[in-house]
């Protein structure tokens, strides 16, 4: 592309390289990032520079944090007897944004995945007992993804975890709410038929 | 959202101000950068600042460019005789895209518009005119977009042209090649009867 100018298709290069921008949005952003005052190209650079340097992961749950330790395993008021154990950190958000639960988490870093070389050694296993030992924990719940990957990691972590006496629970898996029956695809709706409550 | 940390909030905010971008992507986008090597990053962040910086409109054509002149009004070798116009300088990717134009081009700066308080002075015609009167010019394109704003644009640019003597021709509408004929709308259908040509 000798019509474009170099910098323009450097930028275009770069932004194609992040998960879902195709050439063409790659193309629309760097023509908005052009137009934009000189201060919001900047403050958006130096955002992009400080979640580097600012984020890492607590030192105890594995969660993304600014501190040593993050903003949920040192709030007091938080339930230390119950775990609950993703893959990821936008996890955490997703379940936080529930306003469900109000324990502490832990953060594997992925799922137990055979075809992509992800054994239970690449996870956050470890570190999850380590903290297990410490005794006040009653309840482990396994809120890995409803995918093979994730349920063989709910099973493995509930066979490693049951020497230890302390139960493991899943997450429900059904209908989401506002869906239709008729859509519902049938391991879905069976999951449902065998999860069902009394009313 | 207390619970993620604060640098990684502000990038996901930024990332959801950019063009199709929704917040899902640019959670996803903002867990992707703060995964990269920190030289990464800080590279990304540098295109960013360095488009800003470094890019900017041709004198003569407005297209981007990071010189004074851009490349193609520079080149010796293409047709100054020609002119094709244009909305965006991402049009003008397009049609060199194709390979089938070796003149010059004039990139109006948008579409007259008039819902949207975009009139004819808004655009750069009278940049237009002052570069037809230099007398080479003997063709103009008008590739504006095919929709209102782009007919109204390219009618216009042909009555404002006609008392200088210049042709100005639009480039055809028509069935899309590789397309289907069955799911062809109407007044594309419409246009391609119209613009037939023998054989």
């Amino acid at each position: 592309m000798a019509y474009l100018a170099a910098p323009l298709e450097n930028l275009i290069e770069q932004l194609c390289g992040l998960p879902g921008i195709g050439p063409k949005s790659a193309q629309r952003i760097a023509f908005f990032l052009m137009s934009l005052p000189r201060a919001d190209a900047v403050e958006l650079a130096r955002a992009i520079v400080e979640v580097k340097d600012k984020v890492r992961f607590c030192s105890i749950c594995f969660n993304v944090s600014e501190g040593e330790q993050c903003a949920i395993c040192t709030d007091a008021r938080r339930d230390g007897t119950v775990i609950c154990v993703v893959e990821e950190p936008r996890d955490v958000i997703a379940i936080e944004r529930s306003g469900r639960f109000a324990g502490k988490y832990h953060v594997l870093g992925g799922a137990i995945s055979p075809i992509d070389g992800v054994g239970p050694e690449q996870l956050r296993f470890k570190e999850l007992i380590d903290r297990l030992k410490e005794g006040s924990v009653t309840e482990l719940i396994a809120a890995t993804n409803p995918n093979a990957e994730g349920e063989a990691t709910a099973l493995y972590l509930a066979q490693l975890v049951r020497p230890l006496g302390i139960k493991v629970t899943r997450i429900a898996s059904g209908l989401p709410v506002g869906g239709d029956l008729e859509y519902a695809d049938e391991v879905t709706l069976g999951r449902a038929m065998d999860g069902r409550r009394e009313l």
